[in-house]
């Protein structure tokens, strides 16, 4: 036979064998250019911004978080809103959001054209203290104008509940106080609502428990979303539990951008590939090229200087993407 | 309320949330000392090498495998079997074990006093051609004989079943081509065969698919074991659906130790903390100390010098775990 090692290795991509009872096809949210870079710490160009957006975009993402308008004071990292989703084309029939703090960010989105915004409310006090700069009751009524003034020319607006599993300071967060807060946050007009595993201690058994009781609090299955941090390398095991149950959207960053501002050193971000590998890998349909996401994140790379948290893209990188 | 940025933050464990039908207790395999170290490029002295496997136990590990008695030059890393083995002291009713080779392998395994082995197969020709010098039949008989020979002495063998989802250079490998060998290992008397996702390329419908078919083809469930890297960072995913469908015994290196051969720079083995933090959130029971693990992979950190690949180290180490 021949030497195998005079032969080209495989080029290895995920092999669809499908796994029965999940969903078909799956939403990916991508968080890069926002959860990601807001945690990373450069401030990188508008310029390049554009470019990453642009990139990703191409990929076939569904849905791309693109910035966030929050006084550039708070996070000078996505001070230039404006400036990159002017340069952004976001094709028909894909969902271009930014993040916003309240009704003068929400209008600074609706000037620059955005048609899908996003809020941020908090399970715990502590976070909304922290973080937010108000109480668990102040984020939700704030939440809750953005979505009326939203709702009045037609935009949907998604909520993220943070730390839904673990706070960094409180330790273990009730599910029934997270259900509540979700039913409460459906109530008020949000799109989606996307259950934040903001420092990555959720297990799938913990996934399952606090989706079927979000749903017993009114929250329809297909508005819930997950948005989930690999800080313990967890995350994909509680993405399949989600898909066991009927989750169908789920939040992650090209390459992994993004820290964990709680552990040091540690992984932030769910990775796009990685999430993209399980799902192709399942059979089920996302629109993205796997392989186009790792170009992205080299090229990410490369502008950081520096190797990005992904396991797929590393790994594929090493097989010869490039 | 008290300022949470000067509160300390809390110390994150895995909060156990039963996921049900999903087994109660699992056997956690640690292969660090010989698949992690027989990957690393430095060769560590004996000392060193009894002193993680000496920590590995503390831990309250079940089963580790201890090192290889292949022949030096195959293998530098760990040329030092005997002594290794003579140093450590296995507690009773823990599983010591050494890889071998062949029958002279066997031989001195027997010699040094050790009451399993494992013995490895591979699934296509090129990996078998290329890492064991043969062909498939031929590793396959000689494991056979292996099997026997210790069976004389009572001393029951493990059987590795390499590339059993994806070979570096074929490609895609058939699930019935694996069950057939899976199922042939069995017959000869292999006490455990342990599937073996050598490039990490398994998705969790692909480890359903094989495990049924392999107990389609005579090897019962309990008998199985899955040895899964995390090179696409799918390997807790796999865990997961292999635990659906009744696995109870995983494979996994502390702190990550040990690197693909096949992707540079990609990661190898899954993370012992990795495993133990999702079967201890699944409410599922391991007998393993986590933070013990963790301080042992912070130790051998120093020693390498580097960081090791486990997010869970990472993290915990962050979170001031020492």
């Amino acid at each position: 036979m021949t030497d195998p090692d005079a032969r080209p290795l495989w080029h290895p991509r995920p092999q669809p064998v499908a796994d029965p009872g999940l969903p078909t096809r799956v939403r990916v949210f991508e968080v890069g250019p926002r959860d990601g870079l807001q945690a990373e710490p450069e401030i990188l160009s508008p310029e390049v911004k554009i470019e990453f957006c642009r990139r990703l975009l191409a990929t076939g993402l569904g849905a791309v978080e693109l910035t966030s308008f929050v006084p550039a004071r708070w996070i000078p990292q996505l001070a230039d809103a404006e400036e990159v989703v002017a340069g952004v084309a976001v094709p028909e029939g894909v969902r271009g959001v930014a993040l916003v703090p309240n009704r003068r960010g929400l209008d600074r989105a609706l000037a620059a054209g955005l048609d899908e915004v996003s809020v941020v409310v908090s399970a715990t006090e502590s976070f909304a203290h922290a973080n937010l700069n108000t109480t668990v009751e102040g984020a939700l009524a704030t939440a809750a104008e953005v979505i009326a003034a939203a709702g009045e020319v037609g935009v949907p607006v998604r909520g993220y509940v943070s730390m839904s599993f673990g706070d960094p300071w409180e330790g273990p967060v009730p599910v029934a106080r997270v259900a509540e807060l979700a039913g409460r946050l459906h109530a008020a007009g949000a799109s989606t609502i996307a259950l934040g595993d903001t420092i990555g201690t959720g297990t799938p058994g913990h996934v399952v428990d606090l989706v079927e009781r979000t749903v017993d609090a009114g929250v329809p299955r297909d508005v819930l979303a997950l948005h989930l941090h690999d800080t313990y390398g967890q995350a994909l095991g509680n993405v399949q539990a989600a898909l066991r149950v009927g989750i169908t959207e789920f939040d992650s960053s090209a390459g992994g951008l993004g820290r964990c501002p709680f552990a040091k050193g540690a992984t932030g971000n769910l990775a796009t590939e990685e999430l993209v590998w399980l799902l192709h890998g399942l059979g089920i349909e996302t629109g993205v090229d796997l392989e186009g996401l790792v170009r992205t994140s080299q090229w990410m790379s490369r502008v950081l200087g520096r190797p990005l948290a992904s396991r797929v893209a590393t790994a594929l990188t090493a097989a010869g993407v490039s």
